[in-house]
């Protein structure tokens, strides 16, 4: 087994599924946390700032191992997901994978640009409706009745995907963001609540949601 | 081989790489075009504004066959890309390809808030000048090192991928967006420049640029 080593910032964001990947397959890696928090504070910044224009677009995270490295968090997920078999069976249920990972990261974008982005305080308030009664609906519609559909407890096929890891990612990031509102928009989705904690209990994502560092983000 | 079918608007925008794919791979297609242009005409909006509540998140391009269906452009691409072996040899080149669709797609989604976004013509020129010398050299500089590292002539390994049509892509909107300014820019990447020429004069990909339907986007 190679030695993977994983380089983010000091916090969740967009390095937590692929760390989810690991504890799911098993694998150990280096969960290389560059002293950054999310958002960095202004002492910290210098940190990244050196490092930045030796990245290869300028972001983080980063997969190392054997020589290699690979950038983008979506295609570190997807490389782990095939090395552990957990993208799904076949070419279609891997473009079904594919799918979700790309409506998470549709999902998921607008929140960071809600947590982190410019706007005050109106500006945030109509973010935060139109998410919760926009954005949200559009894809957990779809969510609810494919999780409805399938009566392998998977979002995808029958087994566990980096789908599957995704659906509690962020339901994190709308807990962490929106609170109680939040939790209200997300209730009317039984089947989605279900899934969540159905896969929040697997043995493995359940050691790791209990070992890993406490962060906000 | 299945009966395929793509619907999306009377247009290039995020169907155009999954046409190519087509193209290059020599499988026919039902190039199925909703009679909606990009940007759509007031008088042609009932048109989608009637589809859109039927189609999993609200959006186009969905590719169809075999009773099966996948929505988001990506998804399709590398399903495609899979079916046709244009996704690289191997987990690590396919992480590559990977990389780079996810690089293309925050390279390729500025453009799209630019053509297609809110805001006056300042903002627009704002946008223009922060795309042209910021965000398209942050991704350039590693393309042109890329292309320049690989002799096969390719962007990922020793064969066509669907990275190689994102760049030509790319510069379709670079072009029809930017005009001159988005040529200057451009220019500073012979590498870049000699592959688009490359992969252009490929010839069922030469093929597909004579013969598709003329649209701005």
């Amino acid at each position: 087994m190679p030695q993977y080593k994983l380089t983010y910032f000091d916090g969740r964001g967009r390095a937590e599924v692929t760390r989810l990947l690991f504890a799911v397959a098993g694998v150990n890696f280096q969960d290389n946390r560059i002293g950054v928090s999310i958002p960095p504070q202004p002492s910290q910044l210098p940190i990244w700032l050196d490092m930045k224009p030796n990245t290869p677009f300028g972001q983080l995270p980063l997969l190392e191992f054997d020589g290699k490295l690979i950038a983008q968090s979506h295609a570190i997920e997807r490389y782990l997901a095939r090395e552990f078999g957990l993208y799904g069976e076949g070419n279609y249920e891997m473009a079904l994978t594919d799918m979700w990972i790309d409506s998470f990261e549709e999902l998921i974008s607008p929140i960071i640009q809600y947590n982190f982005g410019p706007g005050g305080d109106t500006e945030k308030a109509e973010q935060k409706k139109k998410y919760l009664e926009t954005t949200l609906p559009t894809y957990f519609k779809k969510l609810e009745t494919d999780l409805g559909n399938n009566s392998s407890g998977y979002l995808v096929g029958k087994g566990l995907t980096v789908g599957d890891l995704y659906v509690l990612k962020h339901n994190e990031w709308v807990m962490v963001s929106f609170g109680e509102e939040g939790q209200m928009a997300v209730k009317k989705y039984p089947n989605v609540q279900a899934h969540i904690k159905r896969i929040s209990a697997l043995p493995k994502v359940a050691a790791w949601l209990e070992k890993r560092p406490q962060n906000k983000f």
